[in-house]
């Protein structure tokens, strides 16, 4: 019998995850979602995956071979995965934060935790999401000490502390 | 220019995320390794990834259509996840825990935060690593309050509680 819809989402709810702002530029402008189905795949190379729902606005603008950027963000940036996830039109999601460019041209964060810069390799699509998996290309890395996590339906800061 | 591993793998570091026990079990016996790279992909049907190292000796045992179970671990089993990311045979390591089954038959964790029992669905190879497509039959909330989380190669707490 398949896991209905409402559980598998409490359970996953349980899954602590880092929180990304997901970026790129085509001819129509700039793009970005908040999400937090981001990994790693392989440092060989430099490889990482992050599925984003089909039914996203911003889906269309990602395509092999055009850039992607994950921002891996700060626990001071909350308000910026909040303007990410929300309602807000594209042009309107970046007066959050403060933006620049890597390698690729899609934008990137300042301040964030890191910033991975990436070119599209391929995408998966699995029922109503897709994986897309993107080659590093180049990376930043900020200076906040403390990461924005999201675990049980909140936001969590998480220092270089252990504890 | 290609992104450098170790630039790579610290700047993964900086990518917090739950610890699981991925395990399954075949016609050798039980086998099981600690993985961070564990993500949701859709919940039409209730779907996730693990991502895991081809070379790593539990790599072989995964099969499309066998059983693979995701516990993600609670903070008061960081030894679970050291003993499963260590030197351990694979029936030592199954000595730290309790383990049951649900309905695919993989070692479940007693008292995990959650446990995702699943089929593998599919198989993609990228580089040194497999990611591995999961079908969810069966869920199993655990009663514990606190998620193990690994950032900044440490581990870390993360209670309920937002903070």
């Amino acid at each position: 019998m398949p896991v209905e819809g409402a559980t598998y989402r409490e359970a996953m709810s349980r899954l602590g995850a880092a929180v990304n702002v997901i970026t790129t530029i085509d001819e129509r402008g700039r793009h970005g979602l908040t999400a937090s189905a981001v990994c790693s795949v392989t440092d060989q190379p430099a490889t990482l995956l992050v599925c984003i729902n089909r039914s996203s606005r911003s889906r269309v603008a990602f395509r092999v071979g055009g850039p992607i950027c994950v921002n891996t963000l700060a626990h001071a940036q909350r308000e910026i995965s909040v303007a990410f996830a929300g309602r807000l039109g594209m042009e309107e999601r970046f007066e959050e934060g403060v933006w620049t460019t890597l390698a690729t041209g899609a934008p990137v964060l300042e301040e964030a935790l890191v910033s991975f810069d990436c070119l599209v390799s391929s995408i998966v699509e699995v029922g109503t999401h897709s994986v897309i998996f993107c080659h590093v290309q180049e990376i930043r890395l900020g200076d906040a000490a403390e990461a924005l996590v999201y675990f049980a339906r909140a936001y969590h800061g998480l220092s270089h502390q252990p504890g």
